[in-house]
């Protein structure tokens, strides 16, 4: 009811720009307790608390915590995208690799980004997870590009012998996720883009 | 009341082995709950329906919920130890590292364990979980471990040019954690024990 009264006051333009900052506020806050507690320990009480609203007063932005939590993913890899430049299908695979080192460097000033994605890529591994169907195809989705990456390595023969292009794309993803793991236990043990960019190096000739 | 009277009748040798059957039960619990909904959100009333007990009947053998957790990892760690040979610091490195790809092998075997693993390690980043100084140890010791293995290795002239045994020490854990989530993601795309054999063929000659 204070909502509608409040929309009424200040017209769509003034109610939009406020209701976008609170939504930016709710999302900021959830990545935070997500990653802090997993997703299914986190309660939407604490996000909104965080924020200073109330629960119900949250649930008018989302409409529950499977909207919320889609929209902090959706809204993480949007932000990713456009800030590294990961060259999907470039030309010369090694572009690819060199945007995924790239990424692992990003992703050291972003530690709550990471510990989001370490806690809740575990949970969802459960197939009743709601962000399963998320993960899986998110998964897919990084195989075939990091996979074609290394088949066009291969083509311009730079790939090491009996390396598989495939299997070596399951590696780097799994490289970068436990390296995730050991760094967020202890940063100063690991440099996670220059762990990676090692590997590479022993994959592609003159990486 | 009833457990000292129960205690009494039956005598210290068959309440014994009673307890020690009902601890196996809670453990075996404890760990099917954790690793499905992670530590935090897993609960001791979930853990204690599942072997048909009252929560107080739970805590009369654990004390509280960070004690079962102590309880389900050592005894993990015992199970890994004594059913899979790692030959910890073998005079020949390659036998230690033969040793993961048996561990990982047999760690297909029981999902449910793996899953813990996981979602417990993402969970424990943070200082504040019961298990992160488990986890602190736990990582410090298998880096020291697979290091040394890969510094007799190349010791033996058998590592390859450019790689640095503790760093590559990283990455094999690194990369092992990593597959396990890719793995309880899809279990058809990957194969976690020849995905590491591979990775150690790249680093170690005639392995």
């Amino acid at each position: 009811m204070t909502e509608t009264t409040e929309r009424a006051r200040r017209g769509p333009r003034g109610e939009y720009a406020k209701t976008g900052a609170k939504r930016e506020a709710i999302l900021a806050a959830a990545l935070g307790v997500f990653a802090e507690s997993g997703y299914r320990a986190g309660s939407l009480r604490e996000i909104a608390t965080r924020v200073g609203m109330s629960e119900a007063g949250l649930l008018h932005h989302f409409p529950n915590k499977e909207a919320l939590l889609a929209a902090v993913l959706d809204r993480r890899d949007g932000d990713d995208l456009s800030r590294v430049h990961i060259i999907v299908d470039a030309e010369d695979g090694a572009e690819t690799l060199r945007g995924l080192v790239e990424l692992a460097a990003h992703n050291a000033s972003v530690p709550g980004v990471v510990e989001l994605y370490c806690t809740l890529s575990a949970e969802a591994t459960s197939p009743d997870h709601p962000a399963h169907g998320y993960f899986l195809g998110r998964y897919d989705w990084a195989r075939g590009m990091v996979g074609r990456a290394f088949e066009r390595i291969a083509r311009d023969g730079r790939l090491r012998e009996g390396a598989d292009p495939a299997r070596a794309a399951i590696a780097t993803l799994a490289l970068m996720d436990g390296l995730q793991v050991q760094w967020l236990l202890n940063r100063d043990v690991v440099d996670m883009s220059e762990a990676l960019r090692e590997y590479f190096a022993g994959l592609v000739a003159d990486f």
